[in-house]
């Protein structure tokens, strides 16, 4: 494979470019065989650039002037009609005319979701792409979709959630992952119509390893490498982990700050407990993939600092070198003729 | 107020009356005022009581016999036509005649659910009762509600939860509780249709401190007092939050378990950190309440052990020391007018 080529939208998320320029830069100096285009306004980027001490290879790094960017509250269907020089714009048109190969950006969801299906259309049987992400569990990483492109969803949707969310497992290193449908209960009477439904299809699909309902608590167990759900409950259940984390983190802190000797025995857990913070972090598996589309697209979170940037980067790269779309497609095209 | 009488589904739970037994007689034991009816196989309880050694006034404790009882996996329409002599059935009956003021079962949440509706009836203006749990936030508790007794929603359902929800916030002791809707995002735009719905009825509900949306992580951040949601949604959240907590723990233990420096930096550290997990831990705030019926139940979680049966319990003693239902339906009957 050539060096893979990642578009970047320079200008969202809620740091903008002081922080997204950066972040890239260091990933180029990680990752030799990267190359990439940031996306934005040229002279606020290039003067980003030369501010940076990193050493890297200039070549490898290429700047795409755009004259507007889309703001975080701008809706999808004004962004579609309107702002033809948006540097998301721009960075997705690079992806569909083949000059990169994935584009990453950490602006407004909505409108990434919608200039994605326009720009870059879905793949052959999928209704509605859907967002994915890892998150870690006790038995390794579990991949959680959707996360909230989706907030309405039949059973069919689920289903093809399911299958695409099975296939990308696959292509980043788990063998035969393990699908379930994320319910209230285990048992085949528990939930709504459309989560019975769903599991009544994915029962009858050959070739997938579905293994049948888990509960909120199964996801963190590790009860299966893909959670399928509506983008509502994938939206409110990272959101929610995220938010326990921070308080958990918070909580330790505070409990070590109380006086003189647990400040001592803070001093001494600091090095464990930070290395399990590490372990935990939203940072860590920032990056929540665009699945079923004819390109590769990763959101980051847009409050991401430098290491959820890096990581959302090195999910798109990792999707480049499987070659995610060209996989899913395959995979896609027997599983969804069972339907 | 004369000494409260809790009625206890003595046969419910994962571990049954070998665990709800004695830890029934340590809160008899804590709390003076208490009196408990214990529903059950009255000669598998007595036995029970006689190998105790707690000390308590006998004279507070009473054992009713039901010769059946209903199991994990019954259907709510089957226990609703059949086994009239199950201990749940008895203990509901107990509120519902007034010999007991609150019920507090861990068997069969939509078994439970069924019967206190068909026995204990809703309060005038309340289509369904929803469950209702306070979690830990940076700013104190937060009541969730529902949590999975109506896993679809109307807007207009979602409306009463938040009423209900705000009552019974007051009652325990928030002033003024900050009511919000969980949604995907904290803009107008955000959400399925339910919820928009829902938030222009809130929008315009007098005597109600509606603040608008939160997303997930705004639960643990303690943006609002109450959080209203479906039941499909607050269930994944409580269980995913629990399933998190759970480990997040394990692994902070093998992170202080991997060589000799940090096991000695564990030692010193156990004592802050067997607190925190103390605060933390899912059976501190166990005891999810049923609002909206005439009457107090309050369903405990199915693997509670004895701190977990003891907050469950002391949930109801509060709940009847505050007279909720009367509370409730004073409440109800103005706000439910405004719709």
């Amino acid at each position: 494979m050539s060096a893979p080529i990642i578009a970047i939208d320079a200008m969202g998320g809620d740091f903008g470019p002081r922080c997204i320029v950066p972040a890239s830069l260091s990933c180029l100096a990680e990752i030799p065989s990267l190359q990439l285009i940031l996306v934005g306004q040229a002279p606020l980027l290039e003067s980003l650039i030369a501010c940076e001490k990193i050493a890297f290879d200039r070549s490898r790094l290429h700047v795409q002037h755009a004259s507007e960017q889309i703001a975080m509250d701008d809706r999808p269907a004004q962004v579609l009609r309107g702002k033809p020089d948006a540097s998301m714009r721009i960075a997705l048109d690079l992806v569909r005319q083949g000059v990169a190969q994935a584009c990453v950006s950490a602006g407004n969801t909505g409108a990434l979701m919608a200039l994605s299906r326009h720009i870059l259309k879905t793949l052959p049987g999928v209704d509605r792409p859907a967002m994915v992400r890892a998150v870690p569990t006790s038995r390794g990483p579990c991949h959680l979709l959707d996360l909230g492109a989706n907030v309405d969803c039949t059973a069919e949707h689920l289903y093809q959630f399911a299958v695409m969310g099975a296939v990308a497992a696959e292509a980043l290193g788990t063998e035969s992952p393990r699908v379930a449908l994320l319910n209230v209960g285990t048992e085949e009477i528990k939930g709504n119509q459309v989560v019975k439904q769903a599991a009544a299809l994915l029962q009858q699909a050959l070739g997938l390893n579905y293994v049948g309902f888990v509960e909120g608590d199964g996801v963190y167990r590790g009860d299966a490498d893909v959670v399928v759900c509506d983008g509502f409950v994938g939206n409110v259940l990272l959101k929610a982990s995220e938010g326990l984390v921070t308080m958990v983190s918070s909580r330790i802190e505070t409990a070590f700050a109380r006086n003189p000797i647990t400040r001592l025995a803070g001093v001494l857990a600091l090095p464990v407990l930070r290395r399990f913070s590490q372990e935990i972090a939203p940072a860590r598996h920032n990056g929540a993939s665009f699945l079923g589309l004819q390109g590769i697209v990763v959101k980051s979170h847009g409050s991401a600092g430098r290491e959820g940037w890096q990581s959302a980067i090195q999910r798109a790269y990792a999707e480049v070198s499987e070659d995610l779309p060209r996989r899913l497609s395959g995979r896609l095209e027997v599983l969804l003729r069972q339907m």
